[in-house]
C-alpha cells in the first residue's frame, strides 16, 4: 500500500458555520460547495480537505460520529516564520474561532547550530492552536526542524 | 491565511501497535520514529501523518482526546481503479485492520459520459473502510468524478 493520504475528513454539525469560518473568515476558496451536504479546500499538492455533513457522515460509515471532549486529531498549518503564526492566529482570532491560544515555545521541533565562535543556539518549535466551529484543533506552527521545513511550500 | 494543511496528528494509545500495523503491516517507512513518543510518515508532498503518543498529545492540548465512538475524521487513500481499492483493502485485511468492510459503490464521485451511440453511462465511486489499530477510519476510494482524479499520484 502506497504513503498516501489523500483526502482528509472531518464531520461537520453545520455546514453554513464552516462556511463562514473557512470561506469567509479565512478566506480560503472551497474546490467543490453542495449546500448542506460537503465543502472541500485544496489544502496541499492532490490532498483535499473535506467537510462533510455529520449526518452524511453516519449514513455512510454507518454510526454517528462522535463528538464531544477533544477530537482526536490535529491539523497543523506551518509557517516559515515566528512572525507568520502570530499573524495567522490574529486572522482566525479576527474570523470568530472559538479559542484562540497564543503561540509559544514548544518541546519539539528543536533545531541546534553553532555561530561562527562555537556558542551553541538553539532554536525551538514555536506554535499556538485555534478552535475551528466543530471544535477541531488547528496548530499554527514554526518548526525549524528538518521535518517541519519540509513541509513548507 | 494560505489554504495548506502540513501535518495531520492523530493521537494514538499504543505506538508500539501502530508501528506494527503502519511499518511492519502496510509496509509504510516512517520519516520519524522517536520511540513511545511520536510516529511520522510523509502521505503527501508537504504532508506529514504524526501518530502522537496520546500522553504527550494532552500534554500538549490541555485536555485528553476523546477516544470512543466513532472519531469524527477518516482519511482517504485514492486509488486509480477498483481493482486497486480491492487490494489495498486486502493489504490491510492482512495487516491485522481491526476491521475491514468490503468495498461498495457510493453515491458520491459520480461521473456521467456518453457512448458514441448516445447511452448514457454512469460511473460511481467505490470504496470501503479499515480501522486502524486507534479505531480511526480509512476510507480506500476509486472516485472517478474530477476531485478525485485530481488526487492522485
Amino acid at each position: 500500500m502506497d504513503q498516501r493520504v489523500s483526502f482528509i475528513t472531518l464531520a461537520v454539525r453545520d455546514l453554513m458555520a464552516s462556511r463562514r469560518f473557512f470561506v469567509d473568515g479565512l478566506g480560503w476558496e472551497a474546490a467543490l460547495d453542495v449546500s448542506g451536504e460537503v465543502l472541500m479546500f485544496k489544502v496541499a499538492d492532490k490532498v483535499v480537505l473535506s467537510l462533510w455533513d455529520a449526518q452524511a457522515f453516519e449514513a455512510e460509515i454507518g454510526s454517528p460520529p462522535s463528538f464531544g471532549g477533544v477530537p482526536p486529531v490535529t491539523l497543523a498549518h506551518n509557517c516559515a516564520t515566528k512572525e507568520g503564526v502570530d499573524r495567522v492566529l490574529e486572522t482566525a482570532r479576527r474570523a470568530g474561532a472559538e479559542t484562540v491560544g497564543d503561540a509559544e515555545e514548544r518541546e519539539w521541533g528543536g533545531y541546534s547550530g553553532y555561530f561562527a565562535d562555537g556558542t551553541q543556539v538553539w532554536k525551538h518549535g514555536y506554535s499556538g492552536y485555534f478552535t475551528d466551529p466543530d471544535g477541531f484543533r488547528w496548530e499554527v506552527a514554526y518548526n525549524p526542524g528538518e521535518i517541519g521545513q519540509a513541509v513548507l511550500p
